[in-house]
């Protein structure tokens, strides 16, 4: 693959806090809301994922919604929300930005900036967190190919940031009866082509609960660095993502097979 | 489709100076190269147009490229090269908006403002160009589903612009033969579901050069109100998309053979 | 394209009777229900639109049908209907083969035989055609790549039978706002790739009712050589596909306002 | 799912010779070339295969290629020499049916009959193995939705026949870096919907050699029966599909890594 000067297929480990994410070290769970939702939610699932083990909070505070009526997050006060239960569990946070206004936000109060499906093709936001000293999560654009992705990433190498996570969250396919098709060969061949981490998301990979903990199991023996699932204290009751979310006890379940 | 509460399928015209676009008028002609280039190349492309009768002026100045290395367009002084040959052989131009940083320079410069296929997700753009008077040329994103595509509409007029133009311009599709895959249905449905006019981009839609004069046929008889298409004066020369670009004559062909 | 020997580019006229398919000739209206369901049916549907222009009359005897308890055709019997009607209104006629052991009975009784998408692949079933001296319409599978559709009919073509008539369907896409989505971009490019006739099925090819008047005019203004409807005297009594049959007033409305 | 009588969830193991398949049994490893090409090449493979501990030979004998010039298999020919092979080292054997009418050297030579992605809609052969007594391993369509895998397999079940065993084995993708997309969230979806076994060929799957292994793993994670692997004696003059298959050295690694 050409224009690929960067990220060249070398060993990146990126760390956050404490963690280091990639290479030979453990797998990291990440959980958490689709959209924190109050400061009591986000309290409550923090507490019981770091009971279970789990290694980062996430937590959606700007929502990119496809509809411009749904429920657009808590913005920054959800971030402070997040911010506070992941210091008082001790827990690094991630969460979505979409929109460089709200960078400086970022830079305060999140560990790793996520970049959605949706922006990843925003090569202005790339090359703006490209000047930054923040790991940056890449989820795969809705259906990038390989070299679309590889050159995203790339993006925010060639601007001077190179702690990147890759995250396959699948692609667009032709059935319905899942959200989108989970793509596992794209990890390892992203981890041959750029040398980053990847870690998958079978939560919107799937769209379907009951296939996150199969998905889980085959993403980590296909070779991924860690998951992030969607979890809240009451699924029925989420303002988004209900359905694929899963509760603190199935959570856990997963964990206990998985991390090993 | 729940969610669409102004855009509801009533007719609605597009006012671009002293074009009208949508419903009953006369179907837009749109050309130009994939990029701004040089003054000498808009300027002598500009003219070429207009004496073809085309109505509106096209060239890229910031442009989303895959790659990082690859020329990223002429920026400010492209878009000014673009305004004058518009300016000089009386066109009103369109360019493609990227990045908020530059929307004073589009609203001083630009007659229509183009959101690429990357960025119809990127809701806070849509939502600040909501609060544009200018119209704002809306690409299908390279994989957005009807319902996706009305509502990053439904972004626009929601915030209170509702002087959109659609362009259908091809999805991801899974043989390369063609770069995309051009989706004609996607003509009356858009039209149908949200009142909107609606142009084809048969260059990226197919991008390939031969086949641009019968899909714009198609695309003219599914009831497109117009069509976009990228011109250089030597394609084999372009900086970006030379092989799907039209020389003079061959749009003038095309010109002929559609414009009645 | 290598392993394209036969088929080369050069234009091939089909003859169906007195018909003649491909080049300049006449767009050709080829019409009738999804199932021939009764003799009553398919004698009715023959004469209306025998009345209103339509050259070919089309009728499904042995029917693939996804589910195998759903309604698999009238089979033998229904194609003796099918071959009373169109002697009766003098149109030829048209009818799937989907199993060699029915070939004799396709010999004797229809004018042209269809193979449709499920069998594009079917390559014994296309060897046997090879050899004999009928007709064969050859439907593009569900997903298949221009070059597999090119060396499809070259099967047909290497084992002796060139009177072949392409039939563009639509192709499974990710949005199920229609039922399949309809390449029109297909048609110049099997027109120039084969040199063989190629008619476009708006009805599986969008699967929406009031879709097919704009992808009739979008298919023949791409260079098509005909159309493909389908029509039932009462569509919401139809055994199978009624969601997206025309009635016969429908089917004269677009005949008068394409057929010129 | 409606239209699903006979397949409804409960468990089914299928016999082959001593080999159980299904539930909890062992992993299945299936290996062999893709097209059987002389007898010295499958005896050779076969020796080695059993040697590493694989439990099933395969082997093409009539091939369905996409160009009617290419080599089309040695027929039966090589069928007897795959039964030769299969019988000296003890080893069950399955090879593809494309035409009914070598059904009956089938019944007599092989012990499992693979229909292929290109017949997964050839109802009429499904309908003449359901009334068979052999094990049927059903691939699927290049691109099947769920339920249309699902009821193809019932088609088999419906006329007679449970002893099927699924095959994923990708389906049409995006992107050109793999052959197909590998659809592994289809392992668990289809035996929860039809209870019956599956397994993964990896090498079509995605038809890059150094992706095999991880994606067996992560088959094997989501819950697979079994893997179907093409192997060849010296994959670099194989007849077809030499660029993924694997030499005996590469299944060996698989075998041992995996197999537990």
């Amino acid at each position: 693959m050409k224009d690929k000067k960067i990220l060249n297929g070398q060993e990146i480990i990126v760390n956050v806090r404490n963690l280091k994410i990639g290479g030979k070290n453990p797998k990291i769970f990440i959980g958490g809301p689709c959209s924190v939702e109050s400061e009591k939610q986000i309290m409550t699932t923090a507490k019981h994922l770091k009971e279970i083990g789990v290694d980062i909070l996430r937590g959606g505070v700007f929502k990119p919604r496809t509809s411009p009526y749904a429920f657009q997050g808590l913005e920054e006060e959800g971030l402070k929300m997040l911010r506070k239960a992941g210091d008082e569990f001790d827990l690094p946070i991630i969460t979505e930005l979409m929109d460089e206004k709200n960078l400086d936000l970022m830079l305060e109060y999140t560990d790793i900036i996520q970049i959605g499906s949706r922006n990843m093709y925003n090569y202005p936001l790339l090359k703006t967190l490209g000047g930054v000293d923040k790991p940056v999560l890449l989820k795969r654009g809705m259906s990038a190919t390989i070299k679309e992705w590889v050159l995203a990433a790339e993006y925010l190498a060639a601007h001077g940031n190179k702690n990147i996570i890759l995250c396959e969250r699948g692609v667009r396919g032709f059935d319905n009866y899942t959200r989108n098709m989970l793509d596992l060969a794209a990890v390892p061949i992203m981890k041959k082509e750029t040398g980053l981490p990847i870690i998958v998301d079978p939560s919107h990979g799937t769209g379907v609960k009951w296939l996150i903990p199969p998905m889980t199991k085959a993403a980590l023996a296909a070779g991924a660095d860690g998951i992030m699932v969607e979890v809240h204290p009451n699924p029925s009751e989420a303002l988004s993502d209900g359905d694929q979310s899963l509760t603190f006890e199935e959570y856990e379940n997963i964990y206990k097979e998985c991390a090993k």
